[in-house]
């Protein structure tokens, strides 16, 4: 080799766990949740990711339960269904994403929003006890958000974590306030602020679907 | 609606370009570049990126011409793949990714070095006057490189930005010297240090391909 570096699959991720659990300050998050929290900042190649975790104590035994029993999993992009690893599926669960979906142009006009919060519009038949993973667009949260608030079906958790400089901290504040605010309590991750990011939403699903690291 | 957000696509676009030229030291990044660095700070949501951004003089121009004259795009991941707009692509160029490839598990014991690694291989036929776009390994950013000072075919344009802890800032300091330290000046764009991703590969790739944002 012309440079000096590891090439051994499973000794990168050996190492690289080892190097986030000695820089970052995991004990801010629930101790259920330690393993979430790594493969998030692994996803985002930052340890101060933990600063801006907000991490439901019932997040990881909900959501877990929910794959074990088969509960598909509905993602905002395209990006956040390809970064699920598909061998870490419990029970080899569905993972939908509508955006390419034909009705959903007609949607978007039809309600004044964009194609990703239509898109969440056809999670419907799906959504009773999903596993939600949003990593791209704050108007999917929101819309999400408000669908429950209209008394639509309610996910098992939600992975929310919108990334961007419009929407996206005030979509994942009212997602970390909702059961103040609604008294609605659905367990959930998110990353306040700016961060987020489609490789964020489907490392916390990838560490949520086995304990195995 | 429940929560006061805007809801039109193209309005959060411009007002999410409007606010990274509001905050970002952009003076730092070559004229030409500005909205590469602009895509890459919108896919990762931190105006900071700007600090660690290394570009290539010529990157815009070499990859603008590489596209235009229907050059293919060789990603290390599907995700970074799955990022690039087709309609943004001058001349319905191709996108390949192999990790999926059958060939590559072979490959990858046959040389002990990771999938990822072994599915640059298959880059090969396809290399000369490429663009690439790695976004998440950086076995794969070495690999590329090593095959280059093995006498191998040369990229159009390297979008390189490999995450994570283990061995991603080496690759991406081994791709900023590449020219000093060997003499083979191709074109790159590059993160120092952890991050990097797939959203910032493909969103650099969505700049190349287009002027127009």
């Amino acid at each position: 080799r012309r440079y000096d570096y590891i090439a051994d699959g499973p000794a990168i991720y050996v190492d690289s766990f080892a190097t986030i659990r000695r820089e970052s300050a995991l004990d801010r998050v629930p101790a259920e949740a330690e393993k979430v929290a790594v493969r998030m900042i692994h996803g985002s190649g930052q340890t101060d990711l933990v600063d801006d975790l907000v991490i439901h104590p019932r997040l990881v035994p909900a959501a877990r339960a929910a794959l074990n029993s088969g509960a598909p999993i509905l993602c905002d992009a395209r990006m956040v269904a390809m970064g699920i690893t598909a061998g870490r599926l419990p029970a080899d669960n569905p993972v939908h994403c509508f955006l390419t979906d034909e009705r959903v142009p007609a949607l978007a006009r039809q309600w004044s929003t964009t194609r990703t919060a239509a898109a969440v519009s056809l999670w419907e038949p799906y959504l009773d006890g999903a596993v939600v993973a949003i990593g791209n667009a704050p108007t999917a949260l929101f819309h999400l958000l408000e669908t429950i608030l209209d008394g639509g079906p309610r996910p098992a958790a939600i992975v929310g974590c919108p990334v961007g400089f419009i929407g996206a901290a005030e979509s994942k504040d009212a997602l970390a306030a909702f059961a103040d605010d609604h008294g609605i309590d659905i367990p959930f991750v998110t990353v306040r602020g700016r961060r987020g990011g489609s490789a964020m939403a489907s490392s916390a699903v990838n560490a949520l679907a086995q304990e195995e690291e």
